[in-house]
């Protein structure tokens, strides 16, 4: 590792609140608690408390966005390349925060953790969470690391959702919003594809309704899930320039049902070891949450959603992400101008597909980093 | 029905061939047989056999393209829109032949049919085969027939590889060739989605190796398959169109994993029905000879293939449609028009996607109608 542009060795760290009797208010009408957050930071919240930024992640993220959490960990966090001193979330200016959701798996409760109650995971006795849920189990932590305002909050695809929820939730509390790849409500095709996968967990034989704990884990299923999100997270450009129709360690045609194609090898390899390190359970409810988000819904219009915005927006989208198109970019920089929100808008022009939040660093860095330094100054 | 633009009542008929020691020499290197393939005609062939016109079918399809096969059926035949007194293909004056598949389940030989030597279904015993070897079963049937020549073969998504390879390996066989939605290569992208859908029904606990037949078949798997198929053929804008996030019979979010929305609701549906029609190893070996195509590999590229061809052709792609965008059809017009070829392109506009050629039936029709009647008088 780089060690001047890495943030170095991190600790998860977690903060349970919400413990009886005062649990969180969930949008599906429960009560719920105790809540735990996994989150790391990275940097030094200035005395003045005005240089936080919320990194938000996607449906598979977790809080270690960046550095390395033991000295043999063979890959840093998953937005490594975007965090740490003189990067685009540059650690020797910010204090960056990036805090796992509700319902997930990598030490935030979620369905696999331990119900106190029962001693047991609540698997699917865990409530529907929504991104609102999410949204507000982070304030709480927000509130727990004393800050008042956040000078961004900042996420790409469901992490783009919580920024927008964010910003309508709490609009005293956001000072500078970077949804990235992202939409105000997710798109019906977007919904299918979802559904399809939750299908084929729910279809494997081991999911038994959720309660696989101590048993063998729906695999299968879950890898397939993982495979048809894989691709639609990709373009069709990138997948012919990465595999076109290359062959896996063979010079002809199998004639069976072995994996003919790299593709093919690509997508087992990407299902199979996404179930290493994935809880099923948090993959049906998460991708649930993503299906459930219309910010506009609770509000009659996008425009009357965003009518106390306070926050600055740049608005990212990519031209190839079909998952997440660009006019759905569009539509909410139409609402923040039709409000009087300032918002800045980029298309960036990559093959990358909707992965090129992950990967556009350099194009990302010098948008985001002109962003920050002007939203600042302004501010300041 | 409409008595005056349908065909009728019509049979299925069947063909059968290669019987020992004929057996049919296929692509893997296998000779096979007996093969029978169910077709059905519509129209008469004229006394010279100049009007023949061989409709060639997508992946899910069958021989049952126009009219009813008894008076009680609910729907017509797959292609009713185009084929019948006074449409596209009109059988008062073309005789219209549609052919099954090798591989498939609807009365022509495939995985699920009996093997004569050992009195059971082939299951996976049944010879993997491509495009080619269905073409090849195809140009069996034609001389059986008594035609030296087709009029036109035509069809959309795998019935337009289909085209693309008669024309190809039948080139004094064919006049007019009318590929449809189609590619003279499966794109990484299109394999990746089989790929996963072939997943979804070997994982499936009743799929057993391919032996199901007579036990518990692979339902959930294959409806699974399907699901991911139908997404594909969809645009995301013809399903915001027909879904958005409307909610199936409910006012409000269930907050649970039953389906909240009608999209989901409809691909369960879609799924179901599928599953009910076809046979779970039919769908492994038909997505697999799509993989397979390949119509410039055997020949160094798509103008060496080309370089006999005497057809001219009518090559429509359409504007949503992104399993085989335009980019794919224009592929084959400029390498037809690099041999000299005749290539008219179409790109019709609609939102339809790569459903569209079953459904954009009065463009089609305007466009095919003029192309068959010059073509024909052309080599008349």
């Amino acid at each position: 590792m780089d060690d001047t542009s890495s943030v170095g060795i991190v600790n998860t760290q977690s903060f349970t609140f919400a413990e009886s009797p005062n649990e969180l208010p969930l949008e599906c009408g429960r009560n719920f608690g105790p809540i735990t957050l996994a989150y790391e930071t990275y940097g030094k919240l200035s005395p003045a408390k005005d240089n936080a930024i919320l990194i938000l992640h996607a449906l598979s993220g977790d809080a270690h966005a960046a550095g390395f959490n033991h000295p043999h960990e063979r890959h840093p966090g998953w937005w490594d390349i975007m965090i740490g001193p003189g990067k685009a979330f540059d650690t020797s200016q910010y204090f960056v925060i990036c805090s796992n959701v509700i319902g997930g798996c990598k030490g935030s409760t979620g369905p696999s953790s331990i119900n106190p109650q029962t001693g047991k995971p609540y698997a699917l006795s865990f409530p529907m969470v929504t991104i609102h849920d999410m949204v507000n189990a982070q304030r709480a932590l927000i509130d727990h690391l004393g800050i008042d305002q956040l000078l961004c909050v900042v996420g790409g695809s469901m992490g783009g959702m919580q920024v927008l929820q964010w910003v309508v939730s709490y609009p005293e509390r956001v000072r500078l919003a970077i949804p990235i790849a992202t939409t105000s409500k997710l798109s019906s095709q977007s919904i299918a594809f979802n559904e399809v996968g939750r299908q084929a967990i729910q279809s494997d034989p081991h999911w038994k309704e959720g309660e696989f704990y101590g048993k063998p884990i729906p695999r299968r299923g879950l890898a397939i899930a993982r495979m048809i999100g894989h691709i639609t997270y990709l373009s069709e450009k990138s997948m012919h320039q990465k595999f076109g129709r290359k062959l896996q360690d063979k010079a002809e045609y199998g004639y069976d049902f072995r994996a003919d194609f790299q593709v093919e090898s690509y997508l087992r390899y990407k299902g199979d070891h996404f179930v290493d390190r994935f809880d099923a359970n948090s993959y049906l409810y998460i991708s649930k949450a993503m299906d459930y988000f219309d910010l506009a819904q609770p509000y009659g219009s996008i425009e009357q959603a965003f009518a106390n915005v306070k926050a600055k927006f740049l608005v990212i989208s990519f031209s190839s992400d079909w998952l997440f198109p660009s006019h759905q970019s569009k539509e909410i920089v139409s609402a923040c101008r039709r409000v009087g929100a300032e918002a800045i808008y980029t298309e960036i022009q990559t093959d990358y597909g909707h992965d090129a939040f992950l990967l556009e660093s350099e194009q990302l860095t010098s948008l985001i980093t002109n962003f920050l330094t002007h939203g600042r100054k302004e501010a300041s």
